[in-house]
């Protein structure tokens, strides 16, 4: 291979990698495998994180806590992509974010927004039904 | 304009007003305008509605009278589309959908997911918090 065959070849695999789709795909499964450090590495510093029913919340810091608060009781992760669209700097997601508590399974229904600029995730905004996951999660704390 | 020209001018007009996208903002529109008929004609008869704190519905006379319901006491409807994107027969949308209610905006985030085919919605599934629409609107009917 030829430096220029080379160059070309690893620039198209680095907009592959870092295409904002692949992006976000990587950080939900790092989310899945609970590793918190390689979700955050796939966020920019000032973040900006929003579930649509509270309040914003921004940096990374702060997400990585968040994150850890609702992954820790969770024995298994998985969020399932329903559908996903991209364009340009933008993603956006269908999404049935599923945690297993106490050998039973939460199931909620997520729409995910998600701006990505060089490679890092810079917004972060889900819109879901928050009673759809607090009268799951107090059923299943209350039947253990 | 030859016979030929016109029919390349009609084809592209016609894939620009049936596009996914314009299709749902069309539906839109109408909704703004309290045009039930006119959005009507935009759904698939067999259209399925999903806000994802209910149940789904099928059939566009139900969703019909379901628009209906939340028109009526409606003033003003304004639903400014945050951002858009369209891939295919998909269209997601993030929206506020804002009601006047009694000289009182009621203000509602969504985020929404289409699938249009010949034209026509057959798909529309809209995610939200039902409290921040059901906790705004007995203010603003306790207010009056």
């Amino acid at each position: 291979m030829t430096a220029e065959r080379l160059a070309t070849y690893c620039g198209h695999m680095t907009a592959l990698v870092s295409s904002p789709l692949a992006v976000v795909n990587a950080m939900i499964s790092a989310i899945e495998a609970k590793d918190i450090d390689a979700a955050v590495a796939l966020m920019s510093e000032a973040i900006s994180y929003e579930n649509m029913p509270m309040r914003p919340m921004t940096g990374r810091l702060v997400v990585a806590k968040v994150l850890q608060s609702f992954l820790t009781p969770a024995e298994e992760v998985d969020w399932q992509i329903v559908s996903e669209i991209e364009r340009d700097d933008m993603v956006f997601n269908e999404r049935l974010d599923r945690f297993k508590i106490n050998g039973q399974w939460l199931e909620l229904p997520i729409a995910g927004v998600f701006k990505v600029r060089d490679g890092k995730v810079v917004l972060w905004r889900d819109y879901f039904d928050m009673a759809t996951y607090s009268d799951q999660l107090k059923k299943i704390t209350n039947s253990t």
